[in-house]
């Protein structure tokens, strides 16, 4: 049932084209802490419940291999369990839409201001008043580079209100409590990044 | 067969990006003018119906729960009610699409001209010489403290023919007399935000 | 079979947000030279075979009512007709694409030329070397209106190798000699319109 | 099997507007070496395995006529034959975006630099760190013209890590070494075109 979901939802993100030429991604834990993820480099939108691995998050350790025996489990696999173990998420997304690419270009600095938008309130506990500042942190070689600065962006309270981490000339990390939830934010999320940078077109200055 | 209608409009403006992250939705009046709305806080394009709560416009009591125990009604339903009481409205879409947030922008005061589109024909009664205003309403903490302002500009007479309301930052409500109505003025509506938008970007002064 | 495809390709088009609120259409001619039309102010996506009308194009008489009883045919009818007649078209689609209104803004004349897209040879009897000119003409408050404005550019030898005309802040009437090369020709000249449209928003002066 | 895929991809690249209006395409090698394309000057969405040609691609001689007697194979077999020869690509992408045309048209000179795009790393063999340069060649009034062009790219060690050419005004040539690798090629680099289109737009000066 959550491994169908999370196939679902792969071909969903496919059609949003967060996930295209077998980027990005999405995990969700089971009720053990489990962590369940797609192959690395599979075209996302054909994943089956079948090809999907579990790893224990706390070591990377493969507890089921998926069906394919030549695959091996989502290089995003360090990331997602930095996330899972220090915001408590039940579902991570990692989006390589454009619009994340874009968003990141609008800062300057480590962190992105979100604000003035109804959408805010689509985020777990926040106003649509607040001034949502996420994490920016800069892309690496590697992908299980970025764990240590996406574990510090976890921990910074400056970040404490947000569900997202942009990756600079690379995409966006969304999660929430559950698979549900983790689409509800990237969905906000990705709402927030097009309008940001829609308003940012229409200044002419 | 409405609340069949009512549960694929809600998967067809998914699809259009009108009602993503949870947000937006669309409600309609029965026969006995009981108003069907959706649960609040839900995917819309998974809403089934027998999710679908009844309330009474004039009271906002439920007449009848929808099927999910915790669920509650749509935020909007105060809203929804207003514009169905003033203006004899049998179906009201509320869109949290980017282009009626990006349309409002556009507006320096509290209305914003539509002209020169032969589309404005598709709401009813205008003619594609008209200079169409539409009120333009400022955004509120809460969904339902927009109600007082909505039922303004439902009695405001500068809007007499127009058949939507935009929110700052928000989205827009879109209304006509049952569903086919309020859908075919939704995608007209989201046509002239989207032409107004343009042409706005194309003028390069 | 013919009106079967009628109906599929409504249903495209309203996906291409061609058709979208009600707005746009298509017909074809019959073996017999009848013209078959969809009724008037219905959402395009929904025509059923049984709903179309068949017109005799030199006099507007219908030939079969379509099969809801209360419905016209569409508004188009005469400007459809006069296009089979001059055009010897077998099919004629009316779009209110965005991108057809905002070529037309590109024209400050009653033409434009559209150059340096291999695009162009989709368009019969076209090379990608051609400056291809198409007709611009002004909108009127009835869609029979346009009637004899169509019929001058139609007529006019600069657009002799055309198969399209703009209709400013409206949108664009597409033919070919039958219901695939209508399709394919309406495929192309949207490409072309967008990629004038994108071309104009990159040069920045 | 690999006919299926085919025609798959041909529905697949259509949704996207890759192959609109007739034009672009796919071809396979089979794994006699011979070379499945589609015939031309049909509508790609609707191919059928049967409609399918195959060809020895060092002569173009016919192996296998399509199910359409009147049918004749893709004008871009000869390209797509120079490319399968020079590149060992085991199935080439033939793609009339608008994107490849507007990423084109940021190349002043005869080739294109991409960099700063995580999504490198979906080409086979590239970093994120790389300044990935591809080709840009100039359009021709017959496709079978652009051959002695492509060659001359493929064989430049200029080129020699790119997986992709661009066709001024036209559209792009994407290859793989087999179908599954070129449609990740071919996801992968209309992303980066669409970055690099945003990114120019976005810049104010």
């Amino acid at each position: 049932m959550q491994r169908d979901l999370l196939c679902a939802f792969l071909r969903l993100f496919y059609a949003k084209e967060w996930v295209s030429g077998t980027g990005g991604g999405i995990c969700a834990t089971r009720e053990d802490g489990m962590l369940i993820v797609a192959p690395t480099g599979v075209h996302k939108e054909m994943v089956q419940p079948d090809d999907l691995f579990v790893l224990d998050p706390a070591t990377q350790r493969i507890v089921e291999h998926g069906g394919q025996p030549a695959a091996k489990p989502s290089e995003c696999s360090p990331i997602f369990s930095a996330i899972v173990a220090r915001r408590a998420a039940g579902s991570v997304v990692h989006s390589h839409a454009l619009s994340s690419v874009m968003a990141a270009d609008l800062a300057t600095g480590a962190s992105l201001i979100i604000r003035r938008l109804e959408m805010l309130k689509g985020i777990r506990g926040l106003s649509n008043s607040e001034e949502h500042r996420i994490a920016v942190i800069e892309n690496t070689e590697r992908e299980s580079d970025l764990t240590s600065a996406v574990e510090r962006a976890c921990d910074d309270p400056m970040f404490a209100t947000s569900a997202a981490i942009l990756v600079r000339d690379h995409g966006a990390y969304i999660w929430g409590s559950d698979l549900w939830e983790a689409k509800r934010h990237a969905e906000v999320y990705h709402f927030l990044f097009e309008a940001m940078c829609a308003r940012s077109a229409a200044r002419k200055d």
